[in-house]
């Protein structure tokens, strides 16, 4: 049934990542996690991060209920859907959330421990940060290719053989919606996260930095909890999410640009497989390289991201020389190899762009601090400036990536019979940025983690040697965690596109399929291979086309709104959050001595309910938007729309999130006295700075990512209705 | 020679443009400038906009000799150009600049006899000011009129009847190089004028305001003089060089697209007078309209905006009105009409949408106002997302206007067929959104020459009387520059567009060019009909070629390089203004005390070298840009090059032109005593929040105007390059 039996190395892939998992956890849980005091405010950061998450699932399950209803009724009732869509739909979503309750879960049972650890030396606090860390890393790739296997073996046991090649594209087609699934639920987990994060954390910086003077995460602070949820709820399982789905998303398009491309060639199972060998094998390796990550006591912060990188970067080569012998053993053209690596190599470039323009070693954020001298005013705007102008290098990498990964595919032929090919290259250069998902996602969990375990060494007054470490590793998390972002969106871009492709070619199929004899020749080529112009013309795909060009500006206008929208969700949400503070402060007495506990609890709920009830509105909107213009505008419509979304999005995304890095540490650079250091006017018109950065860089910019791809997956989901059904 | 004597009327209404600008101006002229100190005060300003003008000419004229003899090699040499094309390029930047500098000595001239004025009353005042600002706005349009005038008369008469419509088609492309000349000298205007007066503006609100804690155009400050010409070059030179060239290039435009819809129609001169025809008859009726705006004593801010308005509105009913029996008599069909009205009601509908998101009257700024309440942080952050948010209205508004207008011109039919009458409607509703460019320029240039007679009220010393008077004319100068930049961007947004489809029709033509027999009737369409989807398929100009979307990836990439680098560069050219300020403050004995005068001159100096250096990198990536697209990435590269910048600099332009104007609103509203009144904390956050907005309202979402018309213009002139010559 399967066709080749190397596809059974993804199962295994998949089994061996969630048994490490698990290996991971049960060691990390067997660790000491220390005093009294530790265990307590460990306990209360667990408590609200899932008090939070039972909350925002209690919401996703609904939403997702009147999905499945509406695609039960596509499904069966108007028969545009196949009826397999609403299983794979609900089986995406599921899985994502589960990644994301074990990643949280992981996460919060490890802050306190870790804390611990670096009581006893940096390497064990590193190793047992980064193992934690490696569980929601390895949970994420397990379940996504557990998911894709599972539906991969049922799909080709239940859908009947069909002529030309239509099997494997039916298959393909269905298991897309396994991403839908995710990306609805990676919505929810990015903006309710992202809101909850940064309503907490700026409430928290307003009223105890600002007003109160009282340092980061003091325990007289009643939002340092909600504070510390926060980043597990944010930057742990929101981060989760969107990469599970940027793992899910581009491996299933690949195949189905596969399955295109290769729809009358006795390759095509191999090309629909491959992206999946691609990813299983990158996964295996990525557990090799967790156990290369290791340091000695006093290690510098060079050392460290040394150690990190170490693993990150074997890994890397190493799926490089796999997926060569991978594409020769499945017969595939060794062209595509060449878009693997521009997909690995554009990764890496993202984030490297994202360490110049964010990290304090680097003129751009120095730049930023030295403004400080002029006022917060001047901060703003070189931040501004800067964040826009760091925009350009992603930009131009990923049209460099397009251009190469394409023209790998094709032999660097650009015409229309070579679009199958070229597409196809795209998808796998996505697949190839994130083959090494298990480790690089690993290094982004790790950073919330190192922070909480700071957080928590801070609140139970440890010793300085103690906090020495986990500031050390905590610096380190900093760092990481602004080139996971960096990754997370060039990774989200490159994905779109392919998703986009896929796009493409499903309405290429359902055109097709009118077709009498696909395999007459017509000019020396066959009438199905020949059908990409023709298509163009039948839905009027062409730049001239006024539909087109308003679909594009559409595709603008959500991005900016969605993004305004959810920066503003932020201020509202964190207005509630000083008034709570500023109250506890007021009506406590003994709080500022402390004396009494503040009420942490109900700045928790306060951010839970902010949070739930902003994430909302954006959100229907995200989901709404591309089904209302494909019933308005049909295809062309459509695929402007999201041309204009993904470029647009992408830039936004990368834009706020490096201005806000930059802004983050240039209040560090000025911390560790430039500029008149701690307490200085620099010092303080670099704090105005950061806190404006927090929504940019940790809400509205993340946020921007689900956004490109979830258009994207919504309107590959319901690409019937569109061709059905349209008023213009 | 000229087919339709009713074009005449364009040159008709050119010369009563320029005769009642001269007049106005006479007539400003003859009034009395007022004590000594204000004749001073305003010979400092005078010298100070002269000086900069001067300057910047200067670069202009280095940067126009080059263009122009790479155009003459293109058109002599390589002959992918026509012989005109260098020469009419010329002769646009020549009138734009001819026009800049009128309006500039008009409100250099007016602003101390504006204040004396008020000495006598309120209406007075008003209409000197406004009068003064007519002379600008008569001046643009009259010259850009005549420019059209005299370019189709001598094109008609050189240019040899051609076959097939083909004449019409040469001299309306010819022209539009008209239009590049005026993109490029706007350009340098709209960027070195913004970096300018921003760099002034917030050097001396930062030293003055914030350090000195000395009042806006206080005298002793140095930078106050630098101000005030700030306001001339920024406000009056860069803004009327930016809409002469929206002016001009939506008439030519609209003529390319109706002598290409038309091409074998006898009504195709009609088709190519019509868009100048309504400019002309617009025209008249603006001067019409600039008599109707009076006042009298103490009229409210209401009342002085109805004032305002009544001209405005009853030149734009007339207009419509008018251009019917426009078009009844051309024997063009009347759906056309539906375009113009759409283009007007679309200019309304974003003017209004600006002041509904900047005006302290309305709910989005007074929130912004509120959350000055938690600092300057949150102001920002509030002020960044209802900027975001406030880009969706227009956007969608743009969205409406494109499809209503190109419906309209073919009866709601959007295939292959009605594309060329579609373009053509597109094009017509820019110009009529543009008709009555003549008064509501002027009511754009009456604000900055209000708030220098308050200025020059205010350095003079004059009675309160009199400063309640200009006050009350600045405030109105305000609200009325808001809506301006509203429409500025939405005119350029839409002019860029009608650009962009006569892009598509001089490649159209090309590629018709070889066809052997247009007439010949395949499947019932002539050849030269049907031959849009097949030039599409010719050079890929679909959605699918990786080419069209790596264009629109660096449309995006452009847009945020060339914003990013604006705004740093006020970033620093303002810092040398703060160090010269404090210099001066420093160093010479008495400043303070108001005993020894500033060195304003030295200011002036730094403010014109730092615009002078720091425009030239962003404009020659302006040009540059699509010139290295073409010859890489051919035509599809850079169809997707323009979209992607239009529609992504539109959103941003207008998120930084209105976030920046609710910020000073919101500081204003403060002022008026709201959230503790001047003086506050709230008052200080609101100040940094309305200096962040600087160089967003005023230097670099105004600046984005320009870069999304020039990109479109650069390429349609070096269109043959393009198609003649590129790698991939």
């Amino acid at each position: 049934m399967i066709g080749n039996p190397m596809f059974w190395l993804v199962p295994v892939a998949s089994i061996l990542a969630l048994a490490f998992a698990w290996m991971f956890f049960a060691q990390m849980m067997k660790a000491d996690e220390g005093t009294d005091t530790m265990k307590k405010i460990a306990a209360h950061v667990r408590k609200g991060a899932s008090a939070y998450l039972r909350q925002q699932y209690k919401i996703v399950i609904i939403v997702f209920v009147v999905i499945t209803i509406i695609f039960s009724i596509l499904a069966y009732g108007l028969g545009v859907q196949n009826p397999w869509v609403p299983f794979a739909f609900i089986t995406g979503g599921a899985f994502s959330g589960l990644a994301g309750f074990f990643g949280m879960k992981a996460a919060t049972f490890a802050s306190a421990r870790v804390a611990n650890a670096c009581r006893t030396s940096l390497d064990a606090g590193l190793r047992l940060a980064f193992r934690s860390g490696a569980v929601m890393g390895l949970v994420v790739v397990g379940l996504v290719l557990l998911d894709i296997s599972i539906w991969f073996i049922v799909l080709n046991y239940f859908i009947p053989e069909m002529e030309g090649g239509y099997k494997l594209m039916t298959i393909t087609a269905v298991m897309l919606t396994f991403g839908m699934g995710a990306s609805t639920q990676a919505l929810f987990a990015r903006v309710g996260g992202g809101i909850y994060t940064k309503a907490a954390d700026v409430g928290a910086d307003l009223v105890g930095k600002v007003e109160a003077n009282i340092p980061e995460d003091d325990p007289r602070n009643p939002a340092t909890i909600a504070d510390n949820v926060g980043d597990n709820v944010g930057d742990v399982a929101g981060m989760g999410a969107d990469l599970f789905e940027s793992f899910a998303a581009s491996i299933l398009a690949s195949a189905l640009l596969g399955a295109a491309a290769y729809i009358n060639s006795p390759l095509q199972n191999n090309a629909v497989i491959a992206p999946m060998l691609i990813a299983a094998v990158g996964t295996i390796l990525s557990i090799l390289g967790v156990f290369l990550v290791r340091t000695k006591e006093g290690a510098t912060q060079k050392q460290l991201l040394k150690s990190l990188g170490f693993g990150v970067n074997i890994s890397a080569i190493l799926i490089v020389i796999a997926s060569f012998f991978i594409l020769k053993m499945l017969g595939l053209p060794l062209g595509i190899w060449g878009s693997i690596i521009v997909g690995l190599v554009a990764g890496i470039g993202i984030g490297q762009s994202t360490e110049y323009f964010t990290a304090s070693a680097y003129k751009p954020t120095q730049k930023i601090a030295a403004s400080s001298s002029t006022g917060p005013a001047t901060v703003i705007i070189s931040g501004v400036g800067t964040g826009l102008i760091s925009a350009a290098v992603p930009l131009g990498i990923i049209v460099v990536a397009i251009t190469l990964s394409f023209g790998f595919a094709t032999g660097f032929s650009f015409d229309a019979n070579s679009l199958n090919f070229g597409l196809y290259g795209i998808g796998i250069a996505a697949v190839g940025m994130l083959s090494t998902l298990g480790i690089t996602l690993a290094t982004d969990a790790y950073g919330p983690i190192a922070d909480n375990a700071g957080g928590n060494a801070e609140m139970s007054a440890l010793g300085p040697e103690v906090r020495k470490r986990t500031d050390a590793l905590d610096s380190l998390g900093n760092t990481t965690a602004a080139t996971g972002k960096g990754f997370a969106i060039g990774s989200a871009a490159l994905t779109a596109l392919a998703l986009l492709a896929s796009y493409f070619e499903e309405i290429r199929m359902m055109y097709v399929k009118f077709l009498d004899k696909p395999d007459e020749l017509i000019n020396g080529t066959k009438a199905i291979d020949a059908q990409f112009i023709d298509f163009v013309k039948h839905y009027e795909l062409h730049l001239m086309n006024p539909i087109v060009i308003v679909g594009i500006f559409i595709g603008v206008l959500a991005v900016f709104l969605f993004s305004g929208m959810t920066m503003n969700a932020v201020g509202r949400a964190a207005q509630k959050m000083v008034d709570e503070v500023r109250r506890q402060f007021r009506d406590i007495p003994g709080i500022m001595e402390g004396k009494a506990e503040p009420d942490y609890a109900r700045c928790v709920e306060i951010s839970t309910k902010g949070a739930q009830r902003e994430m909302l509105t954006p959100s229907l909107i995200a989901l709404l938007i591309p089904v209302v213009v494909g019933i308005v505008f049909g295809v062309p419509g459509i695929a402007g729309l999201l041309i204009g979304t993904i470029s647009s999005g992408f830039a936004l995304a990368i834009f706020m999130a490096n201005a806000g890095g930059a802004w983050d540490n240039a209040k560090k650079y000025v911390e560790e006295g430039h500029f008149g250091g701690k307490g200085s006017e620099a010092h303080k018109a670099t704090v105005i700075g950061d806190t404006v950065g927090d929504p940019f860089k940790d809400t509205s910019g993340p946020s921007l990512n689900i956004l490109i791809k979830l258009m994207v997956m919504a309107s590959v989901v319901t690409v019937g209705v569109a061709v059905s059904y349209h008023i213009l």
